[in-house]
């Protein structure tokens, strides 16, 4: 049976191409692999084995279940393609969003379920869209910086071609000649040149935005076989080169060096570790049409070794996002990161799952595809499927991580230290491109999954088309990302770089050390010294397990040197009830904001105290658990507690708390403090366990240019001592305090 | 076996007996049923069916594996009976109240595994305390009415007893005479006497603090087979007559009507449906004793017929509570309550056991107690281990529900009206003892367990020592008490009655009326005529599933008549990130408070407008949700948006926000409203569906003493009418609203 219909189908293509001979060279079909179809995401050969093995493999079984049960409901509900009006959010950007999803599940249907219905919905609505594309002008909506057709801008025009190519691969043979020329001439190949030729700004490009166009180009063009498409995918377009200066919507920089294409896209944004210059949230987005195209680009033009390109980055940067993602799998919302982004989104699906297959078939994988609860319908989610059917699956541990930033790998870094259920995430990268907020240094807090310290992410409510259409809220640029915002070194009131992008992207912190060997202490040190010119910032966080307490808790060090005192603010974005300070404070009347720019002007005064003793304590409530920090302060300190949320007129900003140390009118300074997480509180139960903190005293006993020491004392009286080097930290060291002789290898000591 | 050692048992009670005769009279144990140990809580028979049935039935087998663990961890530990210092949450606080619950488990244990090192561990215990009691002073911790000895507060020391009581006779047997002489002599019975004859301000009283002494000296009583303490625990101190002006802590009268005792305490607080007037969350602490103390007496004087006291009250009173959670089966916070509190406090695992065995076998208990996880180790516990068994569970569906307040059920009450996943929550009930809020015609609004408008609930951070001794907070005076704090109408800025107790507790609520039968519609109207003197207020609430909207709505209608004009106040406590409005406002530079007394000193005023048409309206996303409030208003209103935490110098507030409809210099008027739940937003999708209110406008048809009608026009143009009786509610109706006649029968119209 099987061999006749192939034998038909063959027929049936040599009579078409025999009908169109001549009549455009790209139809000119031949016989050979590339010219099969589908080839692109689902393969023929994979169609065969997914259709052997229907029945056999649950997590496929019920994909494909829910994916059929999803499209059969929209079949029934018509095809609706309607002249674009809105932005983000509004009905026709939900609906053209939506048809391209229905597009590209009901081309998988009609392959794996080889029912011809799905193919004919495929067809009818993409003739719709060929009918009013072809005389269809500009999309009204100004706002962006390149306009798209179906959508406002040419990044969602782009997001539709990426899905709708598949779909086409899916039912090419299901079509006529007549038909796909019909389509590729007024649909696709117009589409295709209006996201690239006719809006290089957008297309020609190092940023995710230019990657969901060359993904969207370059498959459409391995659908057609038009080598030009595919070229211009992988290179940028021929022969043009921008102004380097121009920048888009968000203020990064059109094309600062003139590289685009695909291999640049993969080249410059990800460092050899696999971090993406802009963040898990940003990178989570960019990870569809990376792999996708990829995938596709392995599939029809395997002579590329797409996977292999850069050592093998683009299935690194899987496993590097992955750990981006806290216990809960949420990913770290550095940079402009909405959260609750997490590995659950279906573009984590695509990475899990062709990171599977296409890479070592790592089991821990198989585990994250467990909790994702559903696999991609082609090759690489049925070699998934098979593996949790054949209980392969391990659980994927997160361990401390170090990921380099930059092409190189050599513009700063982000680590991760994770010891139990605590997980501190220290950034000391480079400016991480338009999306990159100016904080050097800082760090956020998180045990099992839930925010101690928090990063506050972006300000803007994705989608929501009522908060500014889905998009930026000016409030992103005032108060998100600025330093002040962030739980790092404040100078005089300024951010780092003058919140200047020029500026901040020319810069990068540097590691000073890195340690996860010791189960029981994971360390990271880095430096920064050029976001406050003349000022020099070194930190030094660790996560230490210490037996004689419930929890492994933080210790930060942070060492300020400057050729001019200043006034530093330091701030500790706590989340929950006040529970205990150890210092006075007095609350005002009325609420003042705490200054008149860079960020200050959203926060209000709360509170208002001085250090009571040489350490400060602030212990507070969250989710039924309880946290204190301890802090080494002096008489000339200030404590503020503040209220996000002054200047929000349109209540843009959440209403979160912070306590703020300030020191003024000082050049060299060291701000110590810790963070333990102790003990618990239940409504139901009512009892208050391990309520107090552990820590009785932290001292600085040594601080010098190159070591600081701080000797922490715990409530049963038992001191530990910490020693880290703040230079030459590879190398022997001997130290001296109090009479007493330290002397180790590395980057700190501790005992 | 068995009849041989029960042969030697009794020979051993014969010459215990014939030891120490004469030298009490309470010791002289006959060989009648009462005689027999245990027979409080779990009974001879009981512990035989139970040792029968061991191994196989499940939850009983889990829970006692899980007990048994706990307390075996506990003996390794050692005995510690320290002198009490503190208050709660301090050390000796949670040890001496650890050990009460020890002890009762291991006394159970004891009596299940028949293994004497229970037995030995409960006595070392008890003779410890007996040892330290027999010379211990009032606790030294002096803020509570009626100091206890080895707490704070006699209510801790009652607490206490009942545990012990049970532990006691779990070991009866195991003890010689002399032994329970020591013990009774020295510890229990002077015990008994400092909560009640020396604390008669604790003990003489209606209030859940005197059923938890009640209950402690009855069971005592009971396992002693003393007859003066068991009469004292069901009718209070003979001849003793308290002043009947005096109050406690909390600002409750002493002793208003001279009534004691452990039936008084049933007959008083309680409705005949079941309702205890101080809230769900003091009748969850109630619960236990009530219900321990009445299966003590139904297994020991079962001619008192305890369960069936005034209509079986007691029973009822289980079914009203587990009808007062929400979705989650958290309680609402009506009155003094924290929030968090659920059916799956321990409590409430022995209410829905107890409801169970000595109920109607409710098969919807068996699911709760299928939620809980966990059985009492006791005869009734072993019932609905049977029943889950048995498969017998079927699911405790949750309805609208009208529960009734006062001794008679003529003081009011609170409706919950149910439909889908929308919960409200309107309380027109009486004062609500010393617990209660200032809160005529308030309600809360929830979705699936979660609050849409939230009551505030108490301000105490309950057992968390560092917050006021986890007691009774001053913001819970000057805050959470305060009408400004509810949803509900505030006149010219001052609370309900004043903010006095001695008044409000002369008043409730009275009901207009309640309807429920039909499905799509459900209502309660109630009207408050003493709140304040010469103005009355009407409110009918709605929960009505209209098949063009998604989910059902509420509509509110609350109708003010004045003998003067007034500025009213109207709050909705909404939760989470505003999203969109239609009216402008401004947002203040610096945060004033919105008043200076009566709970507005705490209030912040974050924004301030006008409405723009007549209807205003605010939309909010909250964990995912959409809601939009729609409210009627005119030219001279005034839209106030606040945020709680002024003159908060402890943080000790939650920092909430809240809509104010501000209405000035006005007799009579109507505040219509609704509030919809609508769509949703995925942080991982991040798709935002149905994010835009259904509800197009809100027209007043007509307003008069006798009819109240609102028109409803949805986005699709189609409209509903509601008219609502504003007295006569069970009469024929006939109205004219433009022309048109309306007909019905009963309290409103829909259409």
């Amino acid at each position: 049976m099987l061999k006749i219909s192939n034998f038909l189908l063959i027929l049936l293509i040599i009579f078409s191409c025999a009908k169109n001979t001549g009549q455009n060279s790209n139809y000119n079909v031949e016989l050979n692999a590339n010219s099969e179809h589908p080839k692109l995401i689902l393969t023929k050969q994979g169609v065969k084995d997914i259709r052997a093995q229907l029945g056999n493999i649950p997590i496929f079984d019920k994909t494909l279940e829910k994916v059929k049960a999803e499209i059969d409901a929209e079949i029934e509900l018509g095809i609706e393609t309607p002249i674009p009006v809105h932005y983000s959010g509004g009905y026709t950007h939900v609906r053209h969003k939506r048809n391209m999803v229905v597009l590209q599940k009901a081309g998988v249907l009609y392959q794996i379920l080889d029912d011809a219905k799905y193919a004919k919905y495929v067809k009818d609505m993409l003739m719709q869209y060929e009918k009013m594309y072809k005389t269809l002008p500009l999309h009204p909506k100004t706002r962006s910086y390149a306009r798209g057709k179906l959508f406002w801008q040419c990044l969602n025009d782009s997001n539709w071609l990426v899905y709708v190519s598949q779909a086409y691969d899916c039912i090419y043979n299901y079509l006529s000649l007549e038909e796909r020329n019909k389509l590729e001439t007024n649909l696709f190949k117009p589409f295709a040149d209006h996201i690239s030729v006719d809006s290089p700004q957008f297309y020609q490009r190092v940023h995710n935005h230019s990657t969901w166009g060359n993904a969207a180009v370059g498959m459409i063009g391995l659908v057609m076989d038009d080598q030009e498409l595919i070229d211009r995918a992988l290179y940028g377009i021929k022969g043009l080169k921008l102004n380097t200066k121009e920048k888009d919507d968000d203020g990064g920089f059109l094309n600062k060096d003139g590289k685009a294409g695909f291999l640049a896209n993969i080249e410059e944004p990800f460092s050899p570790d696999g971090y993406y210059n802009e963040g898990p949230y940003y990178q989570r987005y960019a990870m569809y049409p990376f792999l996708i195209f990829a995938e596709a680009l392995h599939n029809v033009k395997p002579e590329l070794k797409i996977f292999e390109y850069k050592e093998g980055v683009l299935l690194k940067s899987i496993n590097a996002l992955l750990n981006l993602s806290d216990a809960d799998g949420d990913f770290f919302p550095l940079n402009d990161g909405q959260k609750g982004m997490s590995y659950y989104t279906s573009a984590l699906v695509t990475a899990v799952d062709i990171s599977y297959h296409f890479g070592g078939q790592d089991p821990g994988l198989l585990s994250i595809a467990t909790e994702q609860d559903r696999v991609l319908l082609d090759d690489s989610g049925l070699a998934v499927a098979l593996g949790i059917k054949n209980s392969k699956a391990e659980p994927f541990s997160k361990k401390s991580i170090n990921l380099s930033d930059g092409p190189k790998g050599n513009q700063g870094g982000v680590a991760i230290l994770r010891n139990e259920d605590i997980e501190l995430v220290f950034k000391y990268a480079a400016q991480g491109s338009s999306h990159g907020h100016y904080d050097k240094l800082s760090y956020s807090l998180y045990e099992d999954g839930e925010e101690i310290l928090q990063d506050y992410g972006l300000s803007r409510f994705v989608n929501i088309e009522q908060k500014g259409g889905g998009n930026y809220l000016k409030e992103n640029k005032t108060w998100a990302k600025q330093t002040i915002a962030h739980n790092t070194v404040v100078q005089n009131e300024t951010s780092h770089f003058n919140a200047k992008y020029e500026i901040g992207s020319k810069h990068h912190s540097v590691l000073n050390y890195y340690s996860s060997e010791n189960n029981h202490v994971q360390v990271a040190s880095a430096r920064e010294s050029n976001a406050y010119p003349g000022t020099e910032m070194l930190r030094t966080m660790a996560v230490i397990k210490d037996e004689d307490l419930e929890k492994p808790y933080m210790l930060d060090i942070m060492k300020i040197s400057s050729d001019k005192a200043n006034k530093y603010d330091f701030p500790y974005y706590f989340l929950g009830q006040v529970i205990q300070t150890n210092f006075e404070y007095k609350t005002p009347k009325t609420l003042n904001t705490f200054g008149d720019r860079n960020g200050y002007q959203h926060l209000f005064v709360e509170g208002q105290g001085k250090p009571s003793s040489d350490n400060s304590k602030l212990s507070w409530l969250n989710k039924g658990k309880f946290y204190t920090l301890t802090s080494v302060t002096n008489n000339n300190d200030e404590l503020f507690f503040t209220r996000i949320g002054a200047n929000d007129p349109k209540f843009n900003l959440r209403r979160d708390a912070a306590l703020i140390l300030r020191r003024n009118n000082i050049k060299n300074t060291l701000f110590v403090s810790t963070i333990e997480a102790h003990g618990s509180y239940s409504p139901v139960t009512e009892s208050a366990i391990n309520s107090n903190s552990s820590i009785k005293e932290l001292k600085v006993v040594l601080d010098s240019d190159n070591y600081t020491a701080i000797k922490i004392t715990n409530i049963n009286g038992k001191t530990k001592l910490f020693i880290t080097a703040n230079s030459n930290n590879n190398s022997k060291h001997n130290v001296n305090i109090n009479g007493n002789n330290y002397q180790w290898t590395g980057g700190y000591y501790f005992k």
